[in-house]
């Protein structure tokens, strides 16, 4: 595979590479390798044609070098990851140009592509764009042979990413940003299509705006003798809130379609897969929220319809948790698996209100027993929760919302709002202010979609609050649930003129979603030391083991001895 | 023990072994240790005495290299598993014959000595098999002298391993099954007397088989409107549950008497503790069972007698949770502690049913602590939880167990089946749930006695739901009683099935008991690093250290000088 | 600092000292060091008015070898502890003189100087000991120049040291000993000004005298035709008890006022701040068992008054375990958390005894919520979770408290005293019965005023017992609450004779309080290991990597080259 040109001074390690001393046996192994020889003065003789197409095979350049002392910084580096579209592998004597020329990497720019011809993007498409090219048959278009230049071998359907995959190439408390080790499998350089940038998390806007229409509508009832608030706000609130789920959905749907792939992967990423609830929570909220003019009684079906999606879905995540394979809770631990737990609450509320009874008890116990484990799991902050953001962040406030609406939920399933609605109840607050005089959890975060999500807790907060001033009606509670709500509405006020200004001024509101297009790879030098690797603290140390090496270097002057060793 | 061929090429260091080159220091301070030469060509020159005694004495075999220059290559190795019937070591070059010869390790096979005679067990013996000594002299038999090659030296007695000893040597949910690189104490190759292989975890029979006539009982009673159950099914079931406890009790009993070592080690044992629970909790399931036409009122003394025991298992083992020391619970955590666990509800069932108040409670109050911190910590798994199974298995129905009987226990606590008892009983109903859904898990596991054990809970669970159900009174609940009350007949009647077929055509219901034999010590190459540690990701990463250090052997030309350097 | 003699046979590592051979770079980046030149004959060229003078200014002393030969073998060692009083460094060839000679290190004593004088604790003073300078010149005492050695440079001042800090340099349950590697900034061959060695666990003492006296009130009530217990020793105790708190708490005022660093660095201690609760319960404490005939009614402001200072604390605290930075509660757990827990119990049951209503309910469920997660954290023993003891320790009778305090809240709460206070009340007797069957929880430990703290979960079970047997009065239950409050009673009164015995005849009630006056930096060669370390586990690892590791010291005969290496 490389040609020691007989140098026998050869080093037997590079600094500032991690692999190990020698020869690496997993290069020789890889099968179906194209191999590209390059001259070190970087003329690329790999076969022009493939530069359009997507090569999963991989390919190792090797460089010969042109003098006998180079050799001695020879070393091998495999990059097996499937993403890039290009030869490359093998740089050889990084410590000549620092990075391999992009002319390399990314592919010759084809002004006639467009982006929904990118075959780039095929991948992400639901049955690789097959459903796609027959739409456009049946419009009549002309349709690109099926070459194998646009059907790229690396097909990603069927290949499920490992949790694992996702916390080691992401970072950030929503893991939505690449590490710097890691590739991409789409252009990081352009816009990729919307629905590909269309985020689930999008149905957050849906919560926070739904939630304020149950918000005023509570208001609306309660102040009658405190503030005159027109049951209108509510009507408007509530029209509002559907026509933006009808929109949000509807574009949703349209990616579920066309990039079924990318909702797949959606579906597996730790943190987002909690986003799945979001629909169906909304909609909770949405008939929660329903004006009082517009409903005698909701049907009972409509509860069995609406919670059928939250209790399958619990049952894969749950499962999740506890059967323990990768997605274990020790490991996937997030304030975002709230939105996993709250539907619970929410649907015993709305059942209890319908006048349901055994159901929503279901549904509270089973909130009420993986609250529990959520809660003390999280504020445990095991050593294994890498995502957890170090400092605060808006994501904290999901805490919240639990209790707040188990408390609600209790005191309609009970009838009155009782010590337990209360114990809940006062827990939600204790948690509120434990955030509020946190002043700094907004410092140094990027905007992004998913905050709509953990804004609604305040509205969830807020609601409760005037259910309990209801229950102890004095200048405190009273001034306490005005100023909640005020708070909340402030925010949401807020965050719709951050999302307005994202959304038309920036143009940037759906940036490109790297967390679904992560490579299902490690680069491989990275590979060796993290594989198996769960404990957090463990890679801790690995860290330092790697950064702490040193390569001992032992001048020999006599001998003519070399003796290298990695000292750790 | 293996030949030096005397190839001047032989590496210093053999593959997959993990010593470090050179004199180990340890082997030398060894006292009591026999040394024993040998030539390099492979004469034994031990004495053959040695070969049917069992020596715990450590032999070290030192082999006179036969050059200078080998010398440099020679290094010890300490193997100090008492197992060992004959003089081993210090291999030299493992290099050559794969596998050390059989012949050397196996004893020379007596085919005078039965098993019961076989001192090789004796260690496992009550007081070191004096006790059946005596007996046979009360019987008239001659006795063997108790000279010290029957006496073994190597006597466990007084000898507690290490709850670490058990994770480092068995592996599989159940901690069953020998890790390749571990010893066992006993002969591997022959049957062990029956008594040695009869595990505490038979018990489990008994309580699936007496939870049968409970369920049976509930479902005559309830049903009456319904389906008729003859009340003469429970009278059966119990009949056949109390005959099943007595044999098997009876049966253990011998064992406690004959092989009081060997009932300790299972005493230690991680996981098998937990069924120490079993013999109790199956009596209070009989109590609970009794047909209706037995007793009028069973004695409140009976209760305070079952419940003794109970209580001070838990003080010892909740104890060992809490206090610290190698069992703590994130290190030991694993589904079947359910079973310390549900012992309080169903001992508080039971007292409620009898018209005791206080007693119940308490053993209520404590079921419901530490079943919520069982069940946190269950759920979050953690990851130094290292024996949870991968993958789903019965033990996992142990989940359903103890929220089932609490739902019911509250019940006759509270004289209602209230919120309370509804939130336990569907925190039970999901559980169940959400381990159908998951319908691979039967798939690649060995049946084993444990498996009983695992049942229980379905039959729980249909009791309780049979309770529910009388409280509900609508198709739904009927019929899921129903199906739940088959479910559980089915699988306790297809395990039947199965236990007799493993016991009478198979003949491997009790196969050897490896979790009670390990050797007291790894063998040495291990624990050097393996010793201290308790984080199951730290030992990921020292396997990876340890796979990943190499012997960088440095070519020496000049000076001749060989420098083996082992780096991590 | 040090005399390299010259001796040619300097071995280049010193036996016991962790660094590396070669040159460390963090030695020459230290900016501000002075560095201090020293020929190999030992004259040491340093300013002698260094030896009195404080200086943070690193110093480090370059030996310059004889010898080319001996170049090979220099290397640097930094210690960068600030506590030092001189130039030190470098000390070339440890294994010279073995200690370092005293009269380099410790200054110069100077007989005029007294404690109050000696600016080594200026540091630990109130803006570096200004406002007593302030106070001096307010009584018309000369004032010494604020020269520069006198205000010194390392001002601790605004640094607080991270979690990790304590951790690593302290060790034993109550983080109270230095480790064997660590320096300390204050001497530690005398004692200290009696303020700083005065610590915020004397509260404990408070706590324990103060719930003597609400025993003996409930015992006096309860028992009326039982034994008669006069009210006058609740009213005696409950004088002392004032007495008490007025004089511990003063002296601790003198100590904010004086030496405020200090307190500020108990604050920052991980178990220490759990103490600054004591103050706060043992006046709730003293508002609950002022005597009957000294109050009508209790004000409810003094309630909001004594709940806010708790608020706030747990605010500060509880936010410190959610939102994770290096005090979150995996890294943290240690029993004494529970104080930070209890005070919520007994602000309920003060507040509920007051006749107040929703405010004891908020403190109840914040208490329970935490409660819940310190218990599960707790039991479960996480790896992480360093300081607790491996054995059991009086501070594991803080389990205790609070479910016992909870019983009696819960029960003043709802009025009579239901299910929910018998599950409270169970749990605690539960735990109370598994401390007291570990007998051996008294052995190898060392007193320590923090006891005292640990022994007012005692008077708490029984007074529950007391509260529980006037519910269920029979022979049991008046014989277990006579029990526990004689067994409070005892175990009060010998920790008070220890106490007594301690400070008037041992005179070392006050140690030097070793836990506040550990310096900011770990020495420099440990530092580089264990920096960013948070797992336990990960810890042991480590330190098996550090006691494995060897230096192994190749021979060589040809070039005269030696080569140490340290192989991990």
């Amino acid at each position: 595979m490389e040609n020691d040109k007989g140098s026998p001074e050869a080093p037997i390690r590079s600094p500032g590479s991690d692999q190990i001393v020698g020869f690496d046996d997993g290069v020789m192994k890889q099968s179906g390798s194209s191999f590209q020889m390059m001259v070190p003065n970087g003329n690329d003789v790999g076969s022009p044609i493939d530069i359009p197409s997507h090569q999963t095979t991989q390919s190792v350049s090797i460089s010969i070098p042109q003098s006998p002392l180079d050799a001695k910084r020879v070393f091998f580096k495999d990059k097996d990851s499937p993403a890039r579209n290009l030869n490359f592998g093998c740089e050889i004597d990084e410590t000549g140009p620092e990075k391999t020329p992009d002319r390399l990497t990314t592919p010759v720019k084809n002004p006639r592509m467009d982006a929904m011809k990118d075959n780039r993007y095929n991948s992400f498409k639901t049955w690789s764009g097959q459903l796609e090219r027959q739409l456009s048959v049946l419009r009549g278009k002309s349709l690109p042979r099926n070459d194998p230049e646009i059907n790229p071998p690396q097909n990603i359907q069927g290949e499920s990413l490992s949790a694992d995959r996702y916390f080691d190439a992401l970072q950030g408390p929503e893991l939505e940003t690449l590490r710097p080790s890691e590739e991409i499998m789409l252009p990081e350089d352009k816009k990729w299509p919307f629905l590909l940038r269309y985020p689930i998390s999008s149905f957050g806007i849906c919560l926070g705006v739904s939630s304020q229409a149950i918000l005023w509508k509570s208001a609306s009832t309660a102040w009658t003798h405190f503030i005159h608030i027109s049951l209108r706000v509510n009507y408007i609130l509530w029209c509002i809130s559907i026509l933006l789920f009808v929109v949000v959905a509807s574009t949703y749907l349209l990616k579920v379609i066309f990039y079924f792939e990318a909702v797949r992967r959606e579906y597996y990423h730790p943190i987002r897969v909690n986003f799945f609830f979001a629909p169906w929570i909304a909609l909770l909220f949405l008939a929660i929220g329903i004006p009082q003019d517009l409903h005698a009684h909701l049907p009972h079906w409509l509860w069995y319809v609406l919670m059928t999606p939250i209790l399958c879905l619990e049952l894969k995540i749950y499962g999740q948790w506890m059967s323990g394979g990768q997605r274990r809770l020790s490991k996937v631990a997030n304030p975002s698996n709230h939105l996993a737990v709250v539907g619970n609450f929410v649907g015993a509320l709305l059942g209890a209100s319908m006048g349901l009874k055994e159901g929503p008890i279901f549904f509270f116990a089973v909130g009420l027993a993986h609250y529990t484990v959520l809660f003390v799991t999280l504020y445990q902050r095991l050593p294994t929760n890498e995502t957890l953001p170090k400092e605060l962040h808006p994501v904290f406030f999901l805490f919240v919302a639990a209790p707040s609406v188990a408390s609600m939920a209790w005191a309609k399933i009970n009838g009155s709002f009782d010590y337990g609605s209360r114990l809940a109840y006062f827990i939600a607050l204790f948690l509120y202010f434990s955030l509020v005089v946190r002043v700094n959890f907004f410092r140094g975060f990027k905007f992004s979609l998913a905050w709509w999500a953990y804004t609604f807790p305040m509205t969830g907060a807020a609601i409760a609050t005037i259910r309990y001033s209801i229950e102890v009606p004095n200048i405190v509670t009273k001034g306490l649930s005005l100023t909640l709500a005020i708070a909340a509405t402030v925010t949401v006020t807020g965050l719709l003129i951050t999302t307005i200004v994202h959304a038309f001024v920036l143009r940037d509101l759906f940036p490109n979603d790297i967390g679904i297009a992560i490579s299902g790879q490690k680069p491989k030098a990275q590979r060796k030391w993290y594989r198996r690797n769960t404990c957090g603290s463990a890679k801790d140390i690995e860290h330092q083991v790697n950064s702490g090496e040193k390569v001992v270097q032992v001048p020999v002057i006599s001998s003519g001895l070399g003796v290298a060793v990695r000292v750790v």
